[in-house]
C-alpha cells in the first residue's frame, strides 16, 4: 500500500483554482503572436489553461506519465461484460510486457506508464514484488453493487487516497508535470454509467452502451442492472462518496483521487475516456477547483462519454472513435499539451520577428 | 529552380492505386490484436491505409518532412485580405528563424520542414544562396485573377512538376517517408475558395471565408470578386490545369504536385488545412489514385474546408479550430499517424499476449 501523505479532507480544503492572472498574461501573450489572433484554435486555449494551471506564460509539461489502474467488479456476475474476469489481471500483465495500447501510445508520446492495482480480483504477486505495479488493492474487486453496495465509505475514501497519493508521489519524487489517467478492469463501463446517471441525473438509458462489445440483449440486461441498482441504493449525489460505495468502483475512485491530488499540486492532468470521466465526475463533485486543473482529452464511442463532458462543461480535444480505456485517449493527447506548451514558450511575436500586423494595421 | 526528372503526365499515367490485398492483410492483423474489435478507431483506419500504400502490414513514418510552399496573389489588389502582400516574405523568414507555428509544431513532432518559394513577389537571395528555402519561383505573384488569369498554363505546369519533384527528392535522396503540406501566401484563400467552388460546383457564398480575419465588408468584395471572376473566366472543371491558370495560385500547383509525387513514389501525405485542400482537390481531378495516399489532418475554422473534405469524401482526424495554415494541422497529425504505424508493428495479438478473446468465447 502507498504511504498516505496526504489525506482526501485536506486536498479538498486545500486545493486553490487556477490562477486568472496568469490565464490574463497568456491571453495578452498569445494575441502577440505573430499569426492572426487565436487561430491555433484549442492549442492556444490549453496554452492559456496551462498558464493558469502553472503560474507561468512559460508552461513546462516534458516529463509525462500515464496512471493506469485496474480494478474488477462484482456486477460482472449479471453479465454485463463481452469479456470474463480473467481478463483484467491478463491485460495488467500485458501492460507489464509492453505490449498494450497504452504501452504503444504512451511511447509516442514520450511518458512512462505506471500500473496500479485498485482492487483485481486476483493476486499479482510477481508483478507487485518486481516493482512492476504498484500494489493499492482495496479488496478483491468490489461487491455486486446489483445485490448490495460496491464497497464501504471506508474503502471509498481510502481508494480516493491512494489515488491522491499515487499521483502525489510521482510529481513530488519524479518531478511528473503532466499526467494522464487510465484503467483497466472488466465490467467497468457499468459502475461509470451508474455514476453518471446519479451524478448528472440522466436516464439510464441514455447513458448505457456496448462497452467492450455487448449484444442487444446484454445491452438491455445491463440497463435493467445499472437502473434498478439505483433505484435500491438511492445513491445520493449530494455525496459522492456515497455514489462510489453504492456503484463504483476502486480504479474508478482511485482515478477520482489522481484527479484530486494533481490538482492539489498544481499540476495538469488528462482525463481519458468513459471510466476516466466518471471519476472525473467525481473529483469535480468533491472539489470543484479541481476542474481548472483536467484536460479532456477525447470523445470516446461510448454513447454517454459525451454526456459526461457536457456535465463537466468541457470540450474534448479529439474525436478518433476510440473505446478501449487503458489512457489510451489521453495518452495520444499528450501531444497537443506538449504542442501549446512549446508555442507559449517558443513562438515569435510580431515584434520579435518583424511581421507586419495587418490587425493593426486596418 | 528544381531538376524535372518527373513530368505530369509521366506521374499521372504511371501512379498506382494503393493495394487491396494488403489493405486486407492489415485488417486480418488488427482483428487478431488484444482489443476489442477496432477499439481505435481512426488510428486503426489510418494503419490500414498506411499498409496498403507501403504493401506490408508492418509500416514505417519515421523520417517526416513538411513541404510548407509559398506564393503571392495578384488578387489581393482588390482588397480580399486583413493583412499586407509584404507579409508574405516576412514569414517566410520567420519559417527559416524558426519562430513560426510549423516550425514549433513540425519539431514536436520530430519532423524537418523545408521551405519553397513557388512565387513570392520578392526575391529573397540571401535565403536562396545560403540553402535555407528551395527556389522554386514561377513568377512574382500571380496575376489578378479579377482581371486577366491568374497564370499561364505552361506555369501552371511547371509549379505542377516543381512540387512533384520537390517532394521525389526529399523522397528519394533523404528517404522521407511521411509528407505533409503546408503553405503561406497573403491572399490565398481566395484562389483556394475559387477552386472549390469550380471543382465541386458550391455557390461562392458558401466556400467563402474570413481568412486571415477580414471584416463584413470585405468579405462581402471578396464573395463578388470569385463570383465575378468565375463568371469571367469560365474555368473548365474537367481540366483541373485550366482552373489553377485562370483563378489558382502558385503555391496551390506546388501543393498539388507535392501530392502527385508523394502518390507516385508512394509515401503517405498529410494534407493540412484550406490552401492544400484546395491543392488536393487539383490533384485528386489530375489522378484519382492520388487520393489513396491523402491523409486528412483537420478541420480548419475557414467554413470552406469541410466542403472540400466531403467533396473529396474524406473524414479529417483533427477538429481544433485552426485557421493558420503553414502546415500546422498536417504537422500535429504527424503524430498520430506515427501512433497507427508503431500499433501496426507493436501492439501483441490476443495469441501473443496471453488474453481470452472474448469475442471468440461469446
Amino acid at each position: 500500500m502507498i504511504n498516505t501523505k496526504y489525506t482526501l479532507n485536506q486536498v479538498i480544503e486545500a486545493t486553490e483554482p487556477a490562477d486568472p492572472k496568469w490565464q490574463q498574461a497568456a491571453r495578452d501573450h498569445i494575441e502577440k503572436l505573430a499569426i492572426p489572433p487565436w487561430s491555433l484554435g484549442q492549442l492556444l486555449v490549453i496554452g492559456e489553461q496551462l498558464s493558469g494551471i502553472q503560474r507561468t506564460i512559460r508552461p513546462t509539461v516534458d516529463k509525462k506519465m500515464v496512471i493506469t489502474m485496474a480494478g474488477d467488479h462484482g456486477v460482472v456476475a449479471e453479465g454485463v461484460s463481452a469479456f470474463p474476469q480473467e481478463v483484467t489481471p491478463q491485460m495488467v500483465e500485458n501492460f507489464v510486457k509492453g505490449g498494450a495500447g497504452i504501452n504503444i501510445l504512451a511511447k509516442v508520446a514520450g511518458a512512462e506508464v505506471i500500473v496500479v492495482d485498485m482492487g483485481v480480483a486476483v493476486d499479482m504477486p510477481e508483478l507487485v514484488n518486481n516493482g512492476a505495479i504498484i500494489d493499492c488493492k482495496i479488496d478483491y474487486g468490489t461487491k455486486n453493487f446489483y445485490k448490495e453496495p460496491a464497497m464501504t465509505r471506508e474503502q471509498a475514501i481510502a481508494a480516493l487516497e491512494a489515488g491522491i497519493n499515487v499521483a502525489a508521489k510521482v510529481i513530488e519524487e519524479q518531478g511528473v508535470n503532466l499526467l494522464a489517467t487510465g484503467d483497466m478492469g472488466i465490467g467497468n463501463t457499468t459502475p461509470s454509467a451508474a455514476i453518471l446517471a446519479v451524478m448528472a441525473e440522466y436516464p439510464v438509458s441514455s447513458v448505457t452502451g456496448r462497452g467492450t462489445g455487448i449484444d442487444n440483449t446484454a445491452l438491455l440486461k445491463k440497463i435493467k442492472v445499472i437502473r434498478e441498482s439505483i433505484n435500491y441504493h438511492q445513491p445520493d449525489k449530494s455525496d459522492p462518496i456515497d455514489v462510489l460505495a453504492k456503484v463504483g468502483g476502486f480504479e474508478i475512485a482511485g482515478i477520482a483521487g489522481v484527479i484530486l491530488g494533481a490538482s492539489y499540486l498544481k499540476v495538469p492532468v488528462l482525463v481519458d475516456g468513459f471510466i476516466s470521466t466518471a471519476g472525473a465526475l467525481i473529483a469535480k463533485a468533491l472539489c470543484p477547483q479541481s476542474l481548472d486543473y483536467m484536460i479532456p482529452s477525447h470523445q470516446s464511442e461510448e454513447p454517454g462519454h459525451q454526456l459526461m463532458w457536457q456535465a463537466l462543461g468541457l470540450r474534448p480535444l479529439l474525436n478518433l472513435n476510440f473505446r478501449l480505456g487503458e489512457g489510451t485517449g489521453a495518452a495520444v493527447a499528450m501531444h497537443l499539451v506538449e504542442s501549446s506548451a512549446r508555442i507559449m514558450n517558443d513562438m515569435l511575436t510580431f515584434e520579435d520577428a518583424g511581421v507586419t500586423n495587418g490587425h493593426e494595421r486596418v
